[in-house]
Protein backbone atom coordinates (compact mmCIF):
# COMPACT_ATOMS: atom_id res chain seq x y z
CA UNK A 1 0.00 0.00 0.00
CA UNK A 2 1.82 3.22 -0.94
CA UNK A 3 2.06 6.07 1.46
CA UNK A 4 0.04 9.11 1.02
CA UNK A 5 1.70 12.57 2.15
CA UNK A 6 0.37 16.09 2.57
CA UNK A 7 1.93 18.87 0.49
CA UNK A 8 0.87 22.54 -0.33
CA UNK A 9 -1.98 23.34 -2.73
CA UNK A 10 0.14 26.23 -3.97
CA UNK A 11 3.66 26.98 -3.35
CA UNK A 12 4.80 29.79 -0.79
CA UNK A 13 8.33 29.49 -2.80
CA UNK A 14 7.11 28.86 -6.18
CA UNK A 15 8.18 25.48 -6.85
CA UNK A 16 11.53 25.63 -5.98
CA UNK A 17 11.33 22.90 -3.40
CA UNK A 18 11.93 24.90 -0.45
CA UNK A 19 8.48 23.61 1.64
CA UNK A 20 8.96 20.86 3.82
CA UNK A 21 7.68 18.13 1.95
CA UNK A 22 11.01 18.12 -0.14
CA UNK A 23 12.98 16.01 2.05
CA UNK A 24 10.08 13.69 2.78
CA UNK A 25 10.05 13.47 -0.66
CA UNK A 26 13.43 12.95 -1.62
CA UNK A 27 13.76 10.13 0.72
CA UNK A 28 10.82 8.38 -0.48
CA UNK A 29 12.60 8.52 -3.68
CA UNK A 30 16.07 7.29 -2.65
CA UNK A 31 14.15 4.35 -1.23
CA UNK A 32 12.22 3.72 -4.51
CA UNK A 33 8.91 3.49 -2.23
CA UNK A 34 6.01 5.11 -4.50
CA UNK A 35 3.43 7.47 -2.67
CA UNK A 36 0.59 9.56 -3.41
CA UNK A 37 0.01 13.33 -2.51
CA UNK A 38 -2.67 15.10 -0.53
CA UNK A 39 -2.71 18.67 -1.82
CA UNK A 40 -3.82 21.13 0.92
CA UNK A 41 -5.28 24.47 0.79
CA UNK A 42 -4.20 27.08 3.81
CA UNK A 43 -7.93 26.58 4.81
CA UNK A 44 -7.84 22.99 4.82
CA UNK A 45 -4.67 23.35 6.83
CA UNK A 46 -6.31 24.75 10.12
CA UNK A 47 -9.37 22.22 9.31
CA UNK A 48 -10.33 19.62 11.88
CA UNK A 49 -9.53 16.75 9.66
CA UNK A 50 -5.99 17.15 9.05
CA UNK A 51 -5.20 18.55 12.89
CA UNK A 52 -5.82 15.20 13.89
CA UNK A 53 -2.73 14.48 11.12
CA UNK A 54 -1.00 17.25 12.20
CA UNK A 55 -1.39 19.03 15.65
CA UNK A 56 0.27 22.14 14.05
CA UNK A 57 -1.60 22.51 11.41
CA UNK A 58 0.95 22.36 8.79
CA UNK A 59 3.23 20.11 6.29
CA UNK A 60 4.38 17.49 5.80
CA UNK A 61 2.34 14.41 7.15
CA UNK A 62 2.53 10.65 5.95
CA UNK A 63 0.31 8.02 6.53
CA UNK A 64 0.73 4.29 5.55
CA UNK A 65 -1.08 1.78 6.90
CA UNK A 66 -2.41 2.48 10.26
CA UNK A 67 0.51 4.88 11.37
CA UNK A 68 0.56 8.78 10.76
CA UNK A 69 3.24 10.50 11.49
CA UNK A 70 4.26 14.49 11.23
CA UNK A 71 7.50 16.74 11.62
CA UNK A 72 9.66 15.86 8.30
CA UNK A 73 12.77 14.60 10.50
CA UNK A 74 10.75 11.70 11.98
CA UNK A 75 8.58 10.99 8.78
CA UNK A 76 12.29 10.58 7.26
CA UNK A 77 13.90 8.55 10.01
CA UNK A 78 10.96 6.03 9.37
CA UNK A 79 11.50 5.46 5.69
CA UNK A 80 15.07 5.39 6.48
CA UNK A 81 15.11 2.23 9.08
CA UNK A 82 12.14 0.20 6.48
CA UNK A 83 14.41 0.63 3.28
CA UNK A 84 17.99 0.25 2.91
CA UNK A 85 20.32 2.97 1.29
CA UNK A 86 19.78 5.89 3.93
CA UNK A 87 21.19 4.80 6.90
CA UNK A 88 24.14 2.52 7.86
CA UNK A 89 23.79 -0.86 8.78
CA UNK A 90 26.87 -0.53 11.52
CA UNK A 91 25.29 0.54 15.36
CA UNK A 92 27.35 3.39 15.91
CA UNK A 93 27.75 4.78 12.17
CA UNK A 94 23.82 5.02 11.85
CA UNK A 95 23.54 7.05 15.11
CA UNK A 96 26.04 9.14 13.78
CA UNK A 97 23.70 9.85 10.56
CA UNK A 98 21.08 10.44 12.33
CA UNK A 99 23.15 12.99 14.90
CA UNK A 100 23.54 14.80 11.97
CA UNK A 101 19.22 14.82 11.28
CA UNK A 102 18.63 16.43 14.72
CA UNK A 103 21.76 18.68 13.33
CA UNK A 104 20.18 20.01 10.41
CA UNK A 105 16.63 20.60 12.03
CA UNK A 106 17.65 21.91 15.72
CA UNK A 107 21.76 23.60 15.18
CA UNK A 108 21.08 25.02 11.86
CA UNK A 109 17.56 25.21 10.38
CA UNK A 110 16.35 27.73 12.85
CA UNK A 111 19.22 30.54 12.66
CA UNK A 112 18.47 29.93 9.01
CA UNK A 113 14.39 29.96 9.15
CA UNK A 114 14.88 32.97 11.64
CA UNK A 115 16.91 34.76 9.14
CA UNK A 116 14.63 34.43 6.07
CA UNK A 117 11.50 35.41 8.17
CA UNK A 118 12.99 38.21 9.12
CA UNK A 119 13.64 38.75 5.53
CA UNK A 120 9.47 37.82 5.05
CA UNK A 121 7.68 39.91 7.93
CA UNK A 122 10.23 42.29 9.16
CA UNK A 123 11.09 43.90 6.28
CA UNK A 124 9.07 47.47 6.72
CA UNK A 125 10.05 47.23 10.22
CA UNK A 126 12.14 50.25 11.09
CA UNK A 127 14.48 47.76 13.09
CA UNK A 128 15.37 45.77 10.00
CA UNK A 129 18.53 46.91 8.42
CA UNK A 130 20.01 47.34 11.74
CA UNK A 131 18.89 43.86 12.82
CA UNK A 132 19.80 42.01 9.73
CA UNK A 133 23.85 41.85 10.40
CA UNK A 134 22.98 40.42 13.37
CA UNK A 135 20.75 37.92 12.49
CA UNK A 136 23.75 36.86 9.31
CA UNK A 137 26.02 36.35 12.20
CA UNK A 138 23.95 33.39 13.79
CA UNK A 139 23.72 31.99 10.46
CA UNK A 140 27.65 32.19 9.57
CA UNK A 141 28.21 30.88 13.47
CA UNK A 142 26.39 27.65 12.27
CA UNK A 143 27.70 27.28 8.57
CA UNK A 144 31.38 28.05 9.51
CA UNK A 145 31.83 25.24 11.81
CA UNK A 146 29.58 23.60 9.53
CA UNK A 147 32.29 23.78 6.39
CA UNK A 148 34.69 23.03 9.00
CA UNK A 149 34.08 19.25 10.03
CA UNK A 150 32.69 18.90 6.37
CA UNK A 151 36.49 20.18 4.85
CA UNK A 152 37.00 17.75 1.57
CA UNK A 153 34.69 15.34 2.35
CA UNK A 154 31.96 14.20 -0.08
CA UNK A 155 29.45 14.05 2.76
CA UNK A 156 29.36 14.03 6.66
CA UNK A 157 29.84 10.68 7.49
CA UNK A 158 31.22 8.58 4.51
CA UNK A 159 28.84 7.33 2.32
CA UNK A 160 25.25 9.45 1.84
CA UNK A 161 22.95 9.19 4.62
CA UNK A 162 19.76 10.43 6.17
CA UNK A 163 21.48 13.23 7.81
CA UNK A 164 23.17 14.63 4.74
CA UNK A 165 19.57 14.36 2.86
CA UNK A 166 18.04 16.24 6.08
CA UNK A 167 21.09 18.39 5.87
CA UNK A 168 20.94 19.80 2.42
CA UNK A 169 17.45 20.43 2.42
CA UNK A 170 17.93 22.45 5.55
CA UNK A 171 21.00 24.20 3.37
CA UNK A 172 18.81 24.62 0.78
CA UNK A 173 16.39 27.21 2.60
CA UNK A 174 19.15 30.02 2.48
CA UNK A 175 18.41 30.03 -1.17
CA UNK A 176 19.09 32.65 -2.99
CA UNK A 177 20.28 34.87 0.75
CA UNK A 178 24.06 34.43 -1.13
CA UNK A 179 25.05 33.33 2.81
CA UNK A 180 26.32 29.71 1.50
CA UNK A 181 28.44 31.46 -1.14
CA UNK A 182 31.35 32.05 1.52
CA UNK A 183 31.61 28.66 1.91
CA UNK A 184 32.90 26.61 -1.69
CA UNK A 185 32.64 23.39 0.36
CA UNK A 186 29.48 23.31 1.63
CA UNK A 187 27.62 25.11 -2.21
CA UNK A 188 29.54 22.15 -3.58
CA UNK A 189 27.64 19.32 -0.79
CA UNK A 190 24.41 20.87 -2.10
CA UNK A 191 24.78 20.84 -5.61
CA UNK A 192 25.62 17.06 -5.05
CA UNK A 193 22.92 16.77 -3.43
CA UNK A 194 20.94 18.34 -5.83
CA UNK A 195 22.56 16.13 -8.66
CA UNK A 196 21.20 12.57 -7.44
CA UNK A 197 18.74 11.23 -9.09
CA UNK A 198 16.79 10.65 -6.59
CA UNK A 199 16.08 14.41 -5.61
CA UNK A 200 15.97 15.52 -9.14
CA UNK A 201 12.95 13.14 -9.44
CA UNK A 202 11.49 14.89 -6.14
CA UNK A 203 12.17 18.14 -7.13
CA UNK A 204 10.23 17.44 -10.39
CA UNK A 205 7.53 15.94 -8.94
CA UNK A 206 6.78 18.60 -6.65
CA UNK A 207 7.18 21.39 -9.33
CA UNK A 208 4.72 19.91 -11.15
CA UNK A 209 2.22 19.84 -8.53
CA UNK A 210 2.41 23.69 -8.78
CA UNK A 211 2.84 24.36 -12.38
CA UNK A 212 -0.66 22.23 -12.92
CA UNK A 213 -2.30 24.13 -10.10
CA UNK A 214 -1.01 27.53 -11.26
CA UNK A 215 -2.52 27.00 -14.76
CA UNK A 216 -6.36 26.70 -12.99
CA UNK B 1 31.96 1.04 31.18
CA UNK B 2 29.65 4.41 31.85
CA UNK B 3 29.14 6.84 29.21
CA UNK B 4 30.90 10.21 29.58
CA UNK B 5 28.24 13.26 28.65
CA UNK B 6 30.23 17.10 28.60
CA UNK B 7 28.43 19.75 30.33
CA UNK B 8 29.03 23.50 31.20
CA UNK B 9 31.39 24.01 34.06
CA UNK B 10 29.62 27.11 35.09
CA UNK B 11 26.26 27.71 34.42
CA UNK B 12 24.51 30.06 32.89
CA UNK B 13 21.37 29.59 34.08
CA UNK B 14 22.80 29.58 37.61
CA UNK B 15 21.54 25.64 38.10
CA UNK B 16 17.86 25.61 37.00
CA UNK B 17 18.51 22.49 34.84
CA UNK B 18 17.65 24.71 31.75
CA UNK B 19 21.31 23.93 29.84
CA UNK B 20 21.11 20.91 27.37
CA UNK B 21 22.53 18.48 28.95
CA UNK B 22 19.40 17.99 31.36
CA UNK B 23 17.68 16.10 28.90
CA UNK B 24 20.14 13.75 28.35
CA UNK B 25 20.80 13.53 32.38
CA UNK B 26 17.35 12.53 32.51
CA UNK B 27 16.99 10.24 29.89
CA UNK B 28 20.06 8.43 31.58
CA UNK B 29 18.41 8.40 35.13
CA UNK B 30 15.35 7.26 33.48
CA UNK B 31 16.97 4.08 32.42
CA UNK B 32 18.80 4.05 35.35
CA UNK B 33 22.69 3.77 33.28
CA UNK B 34 25.37 5.33 35.33
CA UNK B 35 27.54 7.86 33.83
CA UNK B 36 30.35 10.19 34.50
CA UNK B 37 30.59 14.00 33.70
CA UNK B 38 32.95 16.20 31.53
CA UNK B 39 33.10 19.63 32.73
CA UNK B 40 33.98 22.21 29.99
CA UNK B 41 34.79 26.08 30.75
CA UNK B 42 33.67 28.25 28.02
CA UNK B 43 37.39 28.27 26.48
CA UNK B 44 37.50 24.49 26.23
CA UNK B 45 34.58 24.47 24.63
CA UNK B 46 36.04 25.75 21.32
CA UNK B 47 39.46 24.10 21.93
CA UNK B 48 40.39 21.58 19.32
CA UNK B 49 39.35 18.63 22.19
CA UNK B 50 36.08 19.58 22.25
CA UNK B 51 35.67 20.30 18.22
CA UNK B 52 36.69 16.95 17.69
CA UNK B 53 33.93 15.78 20.01
CA UNK B 54 31.54 18.51 18.70
CA UNK B 55 31.20 20.47 15.14
CA UNK B 56 29.67 23.21 17.01
CA UNK B 57 31.70 23.48 20.66
CA UNK B 58 28.56 23.28 22.36
CA UNK B 59 27.66 21.28 24.91
CA UNK B 60 26.60 17.63 25.59
CA UNK B 61 28.06 15.20 24.07
CA UNK B 62 27.99 11.68 24.81
CA UNK B 63 31.25 9.32 24.97
CA UNK B 64 30.73 5.24 25.47
CA UNK B 65 32.97 2.48 24.25
CA UNK B 66 33.45 3.81 20.61
CA UNK B 67 30.50 5.72 19.74
CA UNK B 68 30.72 9.50 20.79
CA UNK B 69 27.53 11.57 19.74
CA UNK B 70 26.93 15.12 19.89
CA UNK B 71 22.62 16.72 19.81
CA UNK B 72 20.51 16.06 23.09
CA UNK B 73 18.16 14.49 20.40
CA UNK B 74 20.59 12.02 18.54
CA UNK B 75 21.72 11.35 22.26
CA UNK B 76 18.24 10.99 24.10
CA UNK B 77 17.34 8.54 21.26
CA UNK B 78 20.15 6.45 21.49
CA UNK B 79 19.80 5.59 25.02
CA UNK B 80 16.40 5.28 24.70
CA UNK B 81 17.18 2.12 22.04
CA UNK B 82 19.46 0.61 24.13
CA UNK B 83 17.82 0.40 27.23
CA UNK B 84 13.97 -0.36 28.21
CA UNK B 85 11.96 2.83 29.65
CA UNK B 86 11.50 5.49 27.09
CA UNK B 87 10.03 3.99 23.84
CA UNK B 88 7.05 1.62 23.04
CA UNK B 89 7.90 -1.50 22.00
CA UNK B 90 5.13 -1.59 19.23
CA UNK B 91 6.50 0.51 16.05
CA UNK B 92 3.57 2.83 15.26
CA UNK B 93 3.82 3.96 18.95
CA UNK B 94 7.89 3.88 18.97
CA UNK B 95 7.68 6.07 15.71
CA UNK B 96 4.96 8.74 17.38
CA UNK B 97 6.99 9.02 20.33
CA UNK B 98 10.49 9.98 18.32
CA UNK B 99 7.88 12.20 16.10
CA UNK B 100 7.51 13.97 18.95
CA UNK B 101 11.43 14.56 20.03
CA UNK B 102 11.81 15.60 16.85
CA UNK B 103 8.53 18.19 17.65
CA UNK B 104 10.44 19.34 20.43
CA UNK B 105 13.07 20.00 19.40
CA UNK B 106 12.19 21.74 16.01
CA UNK B 107 8.75 23.03 16.06
CA UNK B 108 8.81 24.01 19.37
CA UNK B 109 12.17 24.99 20.73
CA UNK B 110 13.13 27.05 18.24
CA UNK B 111 10.21 29.95 19.11
CA UNK B 112 11.24 29.25 22.39
CA UNK B 113 14.78 29.87 22.06
CA UNK B 114 14.33 32.90 19.86
CA UNK B 115 12.45 34.53 22.67
CA UNK B 116 14.85 33.92 25.02
CA UNK B 117 17.67 35.42 23.38
CA UNK B 118 16.18 38.18 22.13
CA UNK B 119 15.13 39.12 25.97
CA UNK B 120 19.26 38.13 26.86
CA UNK B 121 20.64 39.92 23.96
CA UNK B 122 18.13 42.21 22.49
CA UNK B 123 17.47 43.95 25.52
CA UNK B 124 19.21 47.22 24.77
CA UNK B 125 17.88 47.63 21.45
CA UNK B 126 15.91 50.29 20.13
CA UNK B 127 13.40 47.79 18.97
CA UNK B 128 13.22 45.36 21.42
CA UNK B 129 10.26 46.86 23.30
CA UNK B 130 8.20 46.62 20.14
CA UNK B 131 9.34 43.56 18.86
CA UNK B 132 8.88 41.43 21.98
CA UNK B 133 4.70 41.09 21.52
CA UNK B 134 5.97 39.62 17.95
CA UNK B 135 7.83 37.06 19.44
CA UNK B 136 5.53 35.96 22.46
CA UNK B 137 3.31 35.41 19.59
CA UNK B 138 5.17 33.10 17.99
CA UNK B 139 5.37 31.10 21.17
CA UNK B 140 1.90 31.35 21.77
CA UNK B 141 1.07 30.01 18.09
CA UNK B 142 2.96 26.45 18.80
CA UNK B 143 1.78 26.44 22.33
CA UNK B 144 -1.94 26.37 21.78
CA UNK B 145 -2.03 23.95 19.60
CA UNK B 146 -0.07 21.44 21.86
CA UNK B 147 -2.33 22.10 24.35
CA UNK B 148 -4.58 21.50 22.52
CA UNK B 149 -3.28 18.06 21.42
CA UNK B 150 -2.21 17.10 24.87
CA UNK B 151 -5.93 18.09 26.10
CA UNK B 152 -6.53 16.06 29.26
CA UNK B 153 -4.17 13.46 28.70
CA UNK B 154 -1.14 13.08 31.50
CA UNK B 155 1.35 12.33 28.66
CA UNK B 156 1.67 12.68 24.70
CA UNK B 157 0.72 9.43 23.80
CA UNK B 158 -0.28 6.96 26.25
CA UNK B 159 2.74 6.49 28.68
CA UNK B 160 5.20 8.41 29.19
CA UNK B 161 8.17 8.46 26.43
CA UNK B 162 11.45 10.03 25.03
CA UNK B 163 8.88 12.31 23.49
CA UNK B 164 7.42 13.95 26.49
CA UNK B 165 11.16 14.02 27.84
CA UNK B 166 12.13 16.26 25.09
CA UNK B 167 8.99 18.27 24.98
CA UNK B 168 9.30 18.50 28.89
CA UNK B 169 12.96 19.72 28.78
CA UNK B 170 11.85 21.95 25.98
CA UNK B 171 9.20 23.93 27.83
CA UNK B 172 11.26 24.41 30.74
CA UNK B 173 13.25 26.71 28.62
CA UNK B 174 10.52 29.11 29.06
CA UNK B 175 11.59 29.21 32.56
CA UNK B 176 10.41 32.45 34.55
CA UNK B 177 8.88 34.13 30.69
CA UNK B 178 4.71 33.42 32.46
CA UNK B 179 4.27 32.33 28.54
CA UNK B 180 3.34 28.82 29.86
CA UNK B 181 0.93 30.50 32.43
CA UNK B 182 -2.16 30.34 29.68
CA UNK B 183 -2.16 26.95 29.71
CA UNK B 184 -2.64 25.10 32.72
CA UNK B 185 -2.49 21.92 31.53
CA UNK B 186 1.14 22.58 29.86
CA UNK B 187 1.73 23.55 33.36
CA UNK B 188 0.40 20.50 34.95
CA UNK B 189 2.64 18.67 32.31
CA UNK B 190 5.95 20.11 33.11
CA UNK B 191 5.40 19.50 36.87
CA UNK B 192 4.64 16.02 36.38
CA UNK B 193 7.90 15.54 34.29
CA UNK B 194 9.45 17.41 36.68
CA UNK B 195 8.28 15.35 39.95
CA UNK B 196 9.50 11.95 37.82
CA UNK B 197 12.50 10.55 40.13
CA UNK B 198 14.50 10.35 37.77
CA UNK B 199 13.90 13.52 36.62
CA UNK B 200 14.92 14.74 40.40
CA UNK B 201 17.83 12.92 40.26
CA UNK B 202 19.33 14.92 36.99
CA UNK B 203 18.11 18.14 38.42
CA UNK B 204 19.84 17.44 41.76
CA UNK B 205 23.28 15.90 39.77
CA UNK B 206 23.63 18.89 37.79
CA UNK B 207 23.04 21.64 40.53
CA UNK B 208 25.29 20.04 42.82
CA UNK B 209 28.31 20.60 40.09
CA UNK B 210 27.34 24.60 40.12
CA UNK B 211 26.98 24.54 44.05
CA UNK B 212 30.49 22.99 44.17
CA UNK B 213 31.68 25.15 41.04
CA UNK B 214 30.54 28.46 42.84
CA UNK B 215 32.11 27.86 45.71
CA UNK B 216 36.00 28.09 43.86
Amino acid sequence: MAATISVFERSPDGGRGLARDMGVRWALEEVGEPYTVRALSFADLKGEAHLARHPFGQIPTFEEAGLTLFESGAIVLHIAERHAGLLPAEADARMRAIAWMFSALSTIEPAIVEHSMALLFERDRPWHAERLPLLEDRVHARLAPLSRRLGGAEWLEGGFTAGDLMMVTVLRRLGRSGLLDAYPNLSAYVARGEARPAFVRAYAAQRALFTTASSY
